[in-house]
């Protein structure tokens, strides 16, 4: 038997989870039962307040719905999801391009594109051309490179969004690069918007007096052959929240301009983003390196090398 | 702007929420934010890690129902309940019982009982009597103080695991103490039960290899005008499970023996548990300071103390 007081119990808890056969469950428990009481230590929380954060977290759970997952939007509002998948970029090696959340619009299966085609079928936006050069490690272009892109017209909103999402997909595509490793589309600039605000997290965000948005920023999903997917996202500079996205996903090498002359783009008539990709060759086991506000992750099963509570 | 990496981006979420105007709960949010970072970056976790632990909190807030609080029960099953009830116990001045949890079994209203009536109904388990003085800090015994007490049978069920549940309390009542503070009553020996596995806590519980066990008890919340109310449990010293309480209820202050021969008893025919509870006078601005999986507990209004989301 043993006395237990505020500064005991924790050691109580982990002895107890010592029996835990997955090296790696124990090390994570271990580490997350530690910073809990830490966390609850520091604050001196209170009956009270503990009552509140009960009540918050199980309003989460039930928010969350197959299209909707108030917890991934949580971990993205308090960085969490952004500091893992920066984790996971910084354990990558070799030269690649930063990674940046994938958000909760991308859909498979996008309509493909040739280059130079416009992504954008409905919408009254700012026309452009995207383009630049999907190369490895050493700057070697990668023929045929697939480049998934997808973002909001110049309302804020994605396709899915729309009241006809389930039938028409827009804003969004596949292209493939070229023998050089040069992608090139048309699309129009998009705009930013507000994180979901209805929910548990919108409540936390008005409560911290934030404003909720994210600025205007086209996805990316860009893969190949032997080399590790990039999941990035690229940020237009002179948008008014590039400096406090409310998910943080913003990072200065993300961060594009609208160049209104470019000689040397492919479709020079029009104003231009320009940016390069680089990807890592992939090595053994890796993940995907997803880490996004994505509902459908949810049904996924994750990667073999993850511990599961199953 | 600014280049975002796993040692900075935790900055750059506490400078986000620097604007939150409720000063307890903008300490609170930073110490949150803080130890959840620490904790990922300590163990490193992965993408498929985090995806795991997203699905592992959208299923404990979906389990939860206005009969089961399953984010109570993870909180338990951390130590964390615990934690925050002795920390409150430490907040409290005077000479106080120690708390214990409120667990999820309270119902207000149980029937009156007359000192030395049983509040067994139906069941088979060994009769026994409880019985000790309520006293204050000085020991001065309190009159009339009101003693509520809820257990499980000779089974480790209580009332209202049982089918008649709606209709039927046993093995709970109120009694009030007489003049010189005495309490007693008679009951039987409670046994020890799991808590409910079917859901993502005992998912958890199992890959730890934790028995999941509660061993036997008796639940009190002793009030007395002028008073901190005082919510604890009695824990019988020869149960298997004594030093393994899956929800760390258990201190050393809280064991007690069953006394086959006791002269001083009120009824000296029987098995007795001896105990004598101590009330702390009651201060300004106390909150009850009940923690445990009452599920009921979810639609209280917090005490106006308590910081609000809202």
């Amino acid at each position: 038997m043993q006395t237990l007081n505020e500064n005991t119990v924790v050691e109580a808890v982990v002895a107890q989870m010592a029996s835990t056969p997955n090296p790696r469950f124990k090390e994570i428990m271990n580490a997350a039962v530690r910073h809990l009481h830490a966390f609850a230590r520091e604050v001196n929380l209170t009956p009270e307040e503990w009552l509140e954060g009960i009540r918050f977290f199980t309003e989460v759970g039930q928010k969350c719905t197959p299209y909707r997952q108030e917890f991934i939007l949580l971990s993205d509002t308090l960085g969490f999801s952004a500091l893992v998948g920066l984790m996971s970029d910084a354990r990558t090696p070799g030269v690649h391009t930063d990674a940046s959340l994938l958000g909760p619009f991308y859909r498979m299966n996008s309509p493909d594109y040739k280059l130079g085609e416009s992504i954008a079928k409905r919408t009254q936006g700012t026309e452009i051309v995207m383009y630049g050069r999907v190369s490895d490690s050493n700057g070697k272009g990668i023929p045929g490179a697939s480049v998934q892109v997808w973002q909001t017209d110049e309302k804020g909103d994605y396709d899915l969004q729309r009241p006809n999402a389930a039938t028409e997909m827009d804003l969004r595509g596949t292209l493939h690069a070229d023998a050089e490793g040069l992608y090139y589309f048309r699309t129009v600039i998009p705009a930013g918007y507000s994180i979901p605000m209805d929910g548990p997290v919108g409540e936390m965000i008005r409560a911290q007096n934030r404003h909720g948005f994210r600025p205007s920023h086209i996805h990316f999903l860009i893969g190949a052959p032997g080399h590790r997917e990039v999941v990035t996202a690229l940020y237009i500079y002179n948008d008014p929240h590039i400096d406090s996205d409310t998910v943080f996903g913003v990072t200065d090498s993300l961060v594009v301009k609208v160049n209104q002359s470019d000689p040397s783009s492919p479709l020079p008539h029009l104003p231009s983003i320009k940016y390069d990709f680089q990807l890592a060759v992939s090595g053994r086991g890796d993940g995907s390196g997803r880490v996004g506000a994505d509902p459908s992750q949810i049904t996924r099963k994750p990667a073999e090398s993850a511990p599961s509570l199953t």
